[in-house]
């Protein structure tokens, strides 16, 4: 299978971190996405949204939107709870993270990072005071769970650590939060970890 | 069950026309969301996010995130697909939903019928650009596709169509996203159909 992905995604990062953890083999394709390549006809086939990650299968099928690519690589496996009353809790936050985490640290972050916070202003101000409510929420729950379905380890860690480790570069000091920061030293300590975006510097991210 | 919800939600919505689809009895209350009832203790209980939907189980175990909600009440029923490709091309759907529709068209819509535009500003202009963004992603999907999934209706389907099928309230032509419009009409003939919070007035909205 193919990975398509941009080195900076802390969305396209949750499937690599999958991946590895999987044990799964993989072609890699970085889509410059600061150069426009997302937009390119050639990209837009595999995903009309414009998107990373895209993850093609060997039958030419492509995937789009993060979490429905961790739910497909990890189906049946040691990563996606096999409960169904815990396997709706898995989704639940899947679906917390796209709405309550990425949009809003993700975003915060991003803008910060490439220089855009005062063309934001007060949108800005916004999902920092609503990443911090949420960021509130997961320390709530990991203060009494280890992780966040049931104490194993899933697809929902994989996807809240992404963007939720990433806290500081936001300007939110994750050690408000110690639940959550402990939590991560977890995630951090799983078999066949590997690091994300936050190991990159702003300058690397916008040339690709 | 129990499903805690406003009126005025589309997403709370989505969970009605699939209750009222699948032919599930269940209680409702009202949380008047304009009134703080989402921010009591009694409902943080049940989703420390305080958001609607919430939907209660006999055994007193709480379920939140509307599309998470679907996927538990459809569960191993017509309205989710059972060929695991397809099960997938749901939930890519469904992340799109939360992604590229709810956050943009009905934050739009939202801001528009409650009187925010001029609080909101350029934000609102970026919303309703990228709203047409992901219509047309729709549109184009929908000109060749009965539904969202392989031409089954699904829980993906009911999903977009909640904020979908409003966007003339947000100052987007549904008429300007032919396939889209035709596929909200095809949304409409299904068994058991019912109508969602366009059929409400802002003022109605508002007051709960």
């Amino acid at each position: 299978m193919r990975l398509y992905n941009y080195i900076g995604s802390a969305n396209g990062y949750k499937v690599e971190l999958a991946l590895a953890q999987l044990g799964v083999e993989y072609q890699r394709v970085e889509i410059a996405i600061f150069q426009g390549e997302g937009q390119r006809p050639e990209f837009l086939r595999r995903n009309p949204v414009g998107r990373v990650p895209v993850l093609e299968l060997d039958d030419g099928g492509c995937i789009a939107e993060s979490n429905a690519i961790l739910c497909h690589l990890a189906s049946g496996t040691h990563l996606i709870p096999a409960a169904p009353r815990d396997y709706t809790r898995m989704l639940s936050w899947l679906f917390f993270e796209q709405s309550e985490i990425e949009p809003v640290l993700g975003s915060a972050r991003f803008w910060i990072l490439t220089g855009r916070s005062a063309e934001r202003g007060a949108e800005l101000d916004r999902r920092l005071a609503w990443a911090r409510k949420s960021l509130a929420v997961l320390d709530q729950h990991l203060a009494k769970n280890a992780f966040l379905v049931e104490n194993q380890y899933s697809i929902a860690d994989i996807a809240m650590y992404a963007y939720g480790h990433l806290a500081d570069d936001a300007g939110i000091p994750l050690a408000e939060y110690p639940a959550v920061h402990a939590w991560c030293r977890r995630v951090e300590a799983q078999p066949r970890y590997i690091a994300g975006p936050g190991a990159y510097t702003a300058d690397a991210l916008l040339t690709g």
